[in-house]
């Protein structure tokens, strides 16, 4: 009998996807976006509402993840699919499975890293379900608003588009790195494992803090995201959550477009430059997941406008151009040379 | 270190509301509702939102619950959450923990329970997440909506106003009895342990099915509760999930008030009285959580219209009276005693 393990993710949400397509009215965007949009009788804006799981063994360990980023990142998670669609986020639900032999410490970590996070976008959370589970769980669904009911799809990407991400990546992958290692996360300060492996007295402590903060504490860029959607600036976004080179094939077969990527183009995290050598640091910049920066598409005309954006503290940087669909996914290395993309990154149910 | 295990379902909640309390703007109701309630600028209904966890080894085991049914159950419980609100169920989020070890066949049985109740409400999947996980975990984030802006809170039952339920109970508790002593679903029949145990032999395959089917397959109050809401026949209501003692207990520390319940009115689920003798029937029908139907109160001005609504093939049974909070929760039996009411039911973290 088959298993669920020799199906795949995307597999999977495409059996979902058509089981369930013709039951109910048509959202605005559903099944395949970084959030679903409705829209309601009436109201001044439209809604934009996505659900994540945060998951024990999963997406982190006990042992090595503090509490209060537990609650941080399931939150941030979820704060980056609105910054995808460039809503302002509202409200959210929380689900919580708790194995009984929890500390209560754990718990009350949880909810304040939620809290830290909650207060920062004056989210409000509206209710839940909590239940007793052999391991934790940590499920969110997150509310937010679309002001002119304009919202970043993923399928609007056009050749000639460029495409830009919003900041340097690779970080999260790093932190991840340090935690795998032993590093530990201490009172806002990162702590190198007793022992006296020399590969972690090169990493300086600045470059350490980064890199797990980036991992612990993503921020994506909710404010960015409204911008882009307010001023019309992209045609299309994604999250990079799972590696740059499987959400931009994502984000290009959802626009039914190829695309070319250009490898030295790519913002590596300062941390990861310190930690890896250059050849080795581009490769997990481009797969590495959780950075939580978007991918865009700009038409040519908005790139102008985009660099007026920019100007006012953020940063968006240019790292290839949306091609037709019989072009593929290609990216150019630094010598110049072109080769087909074969996206890494992190997939469930991949072995 | 205080342990997950001792703090207790109600006061991990309590925890949760007072952490979040002046985050965010205030909704119209949020945390200890079945349901939170949102309104947004302009909308001609208020959103009305809730999310709800289906744990395996919690809420089910694998081994006897077929898979279509844990489909139906999990989207079940989410509307009675709405009816309880007296919203009109629109659409869901589905988040799923999936085993890779799953067989397919599992996997497509929980997608063709969901699509079945999804067609019966024409209720639109808008997307969700799914991920690899130790266990099987399905999480519904269900939307409705809110004509009129009315809703049935748990905070308005007032001293004089009479509590009803609609419909009868215990079914699933002796459901869950019989999934626990070997019986299966097959092809929509229930079927007996193949062993030679008298007692199983003495129960008809009637009531079996009926037992099995409302715990398998509840069918919530949805209409039932549009109409309530509509039309301003409750004061306040809850869904009983956890047990009518349990819910009644909740519903009248909302509202601030105490009451007197009749043993003898509960209506017991027919399959029920055929399973056990009358008292140990009872005492299950009080007790026995799932059965998706819902506790109200009514005002009594207003429950002659209840008669009417009656009519139109519904049913509602009076099963007590609000009195003030001094006067506490208290039950008189079928022989005229009135007791203490201690709530027996399904507690999350309770040994």
């Amino acid at each position: 009998m088959k298993k669920i393990a020799a199906i795949g993710e995307i597999d999977l949400i495409r059996r979902i996807e058509a089981r369930f397509r013709r039951i109910g009215p048509l959202p605005r965007a559903g099944i395949g976006e970084d959030a679903a949009v409705i829209r309601l009788p009436g109201a001044g804006a439209d809604l934009a509402i996505s659900a994540d799981l945060f998951l024990e063994g999963i997406h982190f360990r006990r042992r090595d993840f503090p509490a209060e980023m537990i609650g941080w990142k399931a939150l941030a998670a979820n704060l980056s699919d609105m910054a995808a669609m460039g809503a302002r986020p509202l409200s959210y639900l929380l689900v919580l499975g708790l194995p009984g032999r929890l500390p209560e410490s754990y718990f009350n970590g949880i909810l304040s890293g939620l809290g830290r996070l909650s207060t920062r976008y004056r989210l409000r959370l509206l209710g839940g379900d909590t239940c007793k589970f052999s391991r934790l769980v940590v499920g969110i669904t997150i509310l937010g608003s679309l002001q002119q009911k304009r919202f970043l799809p993923r399928t609007g990407a056009r050749p000639g588009d460029q495409l830009f991400v919003t900041g340097p990546l690779g970080g999260s992958a790093m932190g991840l790195q340090l935690l795998r290692r032993g590093w530990k996360w201490q009172s806002g300060r990162p702590l190198p494992p007793a022992g006296k492996d020399d590969s972690n007295r090169k990493i300086g402590l600045r470059a350490a803090r980064q890199a797990m903060r980036a991992h612990l504490m993503p921020d994506p860029p909710v404010g960015t995201g409204i911008l882009l959607a307010r001023h019309r600036l992209a045609s299309a976004a994604i999250d990079i959550s799972d590696g740059l080179e499987i959400d931009l094939e994502r984000l290009c077969r959802a626009s039914g477009v190829g695309a070319a990527l250009e490898e030295d183009a790519v913002p590596v995290a300062p941390c990861l430059r310190e930690f890896r050598d250059p050849r080795r640091s581009r490769k997990v910049a481009l797969s590495g997941g959780e950075d939580y920066e978007l991918l865009i598409a700009v038409p040519p005309a908005a790139v102008p406008r985009l660099g007026k954006a920019a100007g006012k503290g953020r940063r968006f940087t240019c790292i290839g151009e949306v091609r037709p669909r019989r072009f593929g996914l290609r990216i150019r290395d630094a010598r110049g040379v072109t080769r087909p993309l074969a996206p890494r990154g992190f997939r469930h149910f991949s072995s």
